[in-house]
């Protein structure tokens, strides 16, 4: 057996932090790992307060960050492996958040690292979870069901206000200077790589955030010039820019690294870039997407991802972020759904209730299923699937004099844990199976009880990504078949990805309980989240709740 | 003038510990106050570890503690007024929790006090807020609408877990031995002062418990045989022991103190001893009570109290906890309807996020009406008025990721203020005229921003009680008129009884708010309490508590 000799270098550009991981070819091994925070506002990300919805870093950030965390995990690799050395890396690799947009010069450099706007809240990359352009999404969910409806089908039938166009909406109406300065607007996911490879000028993109926010598609290509003309010059502009860019998937590599930019990452020049995709996206690569597999990648929201066959006839899925060639592994669809708050939930839990996560989790694992008597919506960012709905909230019902914190936060567990079955059941009910989970991110390793809870309420066994840092190992992966290692990404998965022992399996007790509170989660999330459904009469479901709670406690007594 | 000369001491017996208050007949002052805590259970009440609806009292706590509190009230008379002599007090009133049942032996005494049933929980006091009869109350109202219709309308129209019939039944049911040895179950407000009287044998009742709670009406008497027989045949026996008894209204005095517990009081011998009432109906008493005016005792829950003139075509209005002649003040109906959680909700959200009250209570102050974007339903301890359930619980909706803990407290506030006024609109949909309201009770004292959020929301005049002890000050009225120091209540309140200074007045732009606020509270109350109700669909909600919040955050940026 021939052994695939080198390394690559996964980037994974996260929310408050850039992470570089060091990865062996042969076997995956993850020799050495650096970490860098981002500089600017609090935790990474650029804060109004005005306005809870705005969210933006800076894109030096990212460049800094980039060096710091590669310096880093090469230095530990040296330490941690003998046979390694920098020369050694064949290929690099980036994923990022998104849709993370971008407004850049017609050098392909950023705005806001130059004099002009570099004070410019609107010149600074507009963070994924920027709620700011709700309104905006409105009005492109509202044109393009007229103007292109295909396209729009393609990212679910809703437009988001986390995505590209809307911000853009937004931005060429509130800050028309920096609208008008801006050359083009580039995702994250497509100007970090571009940069690396010094191509940043010419705008080269990703067919993931291309494909799942920007509405484009192979066949179809970019939205409609009447589409954007419609929603406003200025996107028209851009429109007609993007139509002179060239379209990439992981099978093709952006170029080579830069010697500015193989210096600065003290990797050698000439190394692989690899095409940049979405953390969420490259993360399910690292944990070793395959049909009827979903990967659920578990940060502060969630990320699902999926992969299936192309067909002539493959349904849109409404309330998918979106089913894109290409997105996640070569030639197969990648389809994308989310839950925008998951991590965030509990943690701003812990924050509320003033006590932290690991004594809540413990206390927590010591109920029954039903035992709080709690039922929650997990919506306090939104809903990104099947609603796509980022004007909704939290609902916290079935309180007494009684309930304690932890209680509140196992509800909260529970609640995202029927939100992932929403997700689950809307793929099953278009055909594409879910025959077993792969869970990844820190939840995923840190939390036996979200872990056992998805795994009772999806009535699926949940496995655990074997790598702590699947997004940068999927990059990894990526930047292997950028440099030629292996020959596709399902044969450098089989070396480099795995999963930890055994899955979490479904009680079966706890999953007939969890049906019944799951019954009650879908009757609230029908009435508060969907104007057109029929809405039942709710009198019983406190009621319920104090039978399922009174059922749980005598069992547990 | 003539000054009317001498004392009155009003014995206050509330959920955790009883007040004595000695009062000065010529102008109400409050020369001396003394405060014994019950020495059982926790805060007073015997809770159980495996049902969190148990909650008991011990009867010796309420003899010793009526000790131990006067002997503390004649001290501090003493100290404070030169012209106070024991000697000079002329009557003694009482006002207690209720529906509190005791079982009792032939002789009047409680059956926990003798040795048979000393640790029987059965044999305790049945406290208001035990809530273990839910399921024994739905008998009660299932079986009085055919047998008893106009006996549960005079109640409200639905019977309550919280009351007499319902926790007898309970009782005949896991008890039978206790219900067995009992002779008589009297309320804690007519046993403790034909206790003092010495009458306790003979068990004489007041009409306010046994109106309110027992089912008893001055013209149509006690619930008919054959509804209590078809309940079980130990409430056929009790019902039967019911008609035996006197029935008195404030008007007539119970009797005299005995020589025994006028010695172990510290009071006069022949003393006059009032009928008894529960601490609501003479708090109402106590605050000026009057036509037109709605008086909210405000602790740990709410009593309303209003006053009507009798009518031949009086309406029964739904909900309501009872329109009972002379319950409040003699002459006039006493209606009383109420809210389960006032102050205990706001404690209970205070042990939940780990904030003291006071810090809350100044960060939400600083709030404008909309600005938390949350909306309560006030249902942690079920609903008394209209709902009169139980079995319903807590819901909180709006929650983001910025959600603070001083939000939620608001949000809060307002939901009882939006409970308090749909027990108003009931009242006037019935021709009741609430003109002002007047708060008694510690949160009327400590919390502005409760008082100003109930004139907001319930567009009226909101006046506090002068007096910080209301109830037991109303139970000093009832002693000074069963003393026959004053010919009427109406004469001793006025000299006796007021307001403190200004009113809270609505503000307009916080009553707009809160006018489109509680539309939405009534949506949530409807569609999770009442299963008659037709339901909306309630998709706009979240969306309307964002557009409010984002009004608010507007006009206070």
């Amino acid at each position: 057996m021939n052994v695939v000799p080198g390394f690559a270098v996964g980037l994974d550009f996260g929310t408050g932090s850039v992470r570089a991981l060091v990865v062996r070819l042969s076997d995956g091994a993850e020799v050495g790992t650096g970490v860098a925070p981002y500089a600017h506002g609090e935790g990474g990300v650029i804060l109004s307060a005005h306005d809870p919805h705005f969210a933006r870093q800076h894109p030096a950030d990212y460049l800094e960050g980039a060096a710091t965390a590669t310096a880093g995990a090469l230095a530990a690799a040296r330490d941690a492996d003998p046979g390694f050395s920098p020369d050694l890396v064949r290929g690099l690799g980036v994923d990022t958040t998104g849709s993370t947009p971008l407004p850049v010069d017609a050098a392909g450099a950023a705005l806001a690292l130059g004099p002009a706007f570099a004070d410019h809240p609107a010149a600074l990359a507009w963070l994924w979870k920027d709620h700011t352009s709700a309104r905006e999404a409105e009005r492109v969910t509202h044109l393009a069901r007229d103007l292109a409806p295909q396209a729009l089908a393609g990212v679910g039938g809703v437009y988001s206000s986390e995505w590209y166009w809307a911000k853009l909406l937004r931005c060429a109406e509130t800050a028309p200077g920096v609208m008008a300065a801006a050359h083009d607007w580039v995702e994250i996911a497509d100007w970090l790589p571009a940069t690396f490879a010094g191509r940043e000028a010419e705008g080269p993109r990703g067919i993931c955030a291309s494909g799942h926010k920007l509405m484009y598609h192979p066949e179809r290509g970019w939205p409609p010039r009447a589409l954007l003309a419609a929603l406003h010059p200025e996107l028209e502009r851009i429109g007609e820019r993007l139509r002179t860019r060239e379209v990439l998937d992981g099978a093709r590599a952006v170029g080579t690294l830069t010697p500015e930019w193989a210096s600065r990452l003290g990797l050698p020049p000439g190394a692989a870039v690899a095409t940049g995709a979405f953390d969420a996206h490259l993360g399910a690569v690292g944990a070793g997407v395959r049909e009827g597999t979903l990967v659920k990648v578990m940060g502060t929201s969630t990320c699902d991802l999926m992969v299936a066959r192309p067909a002539a006839d493959f349904p849109h899925i409404p309330g998918l972020c979106g089913v894109v060639p290409g997105s996640v592994l070569p030639g197969l669809l990648g389809l994308e759904a989310g839950q925008s708050a998951v991590g965030d939930l509990f943690a701003w839990w812990s924050r509320v209730c003033g006590a932290d996560l690991p004594a809540l989790e413990r206390e927590a694992a010591a109920l029954a299923p039903g035992e709080s008597g709690l039922l929650a919506l997990d919506w306090n960012n939104g809903n990104r699937t099947v609603l796509v709905d980022t004007r909704l909230s939290g609902l916290l019902l079935g309180q007494t004099l009684q309930t304690r914190p932890h209680e509140v936060y196992r509800a909260l567990v529970e609640a995202t844990a029927f939100g992932a079955r929403v997700i689950v059941e809307r793929l099953e009910e278009y055909g594409v199976a879910v025959e077993r989970v792969v869970a990844a991110g820190g939840i995923a390793e840190r939390s036996p009880l979200v872990m056992q809870t998805y795994a009772d309420v999806l009535g699926r066994p949940v496995f655990v990504s074997r790598s702590s840092q699947t997004s940068a190992l999927g990059a990894a992966v990526a930047a292997a078949v950028a440099a030629g290692a292996y020959p596709t990404f399902e044969a450098a998965q089989d070396a480099m990805c795995g999963v930890r022992g055994a899955p979490y399996r479904p009680s079966p007790g706890a999953a007939r309980v969890y049906d019944d509170l799951y019954g009650l989660y879908r009757e609230l999330h029908d009435a508060f989240g969907r104007p057109d459904a029929p809405t039942p009469n709710l009198a019983h479901v406190m009621k319920r709740l104090l039978g399922v709670q009174g059922r749980a406690r005598a069992v547990s007594a």
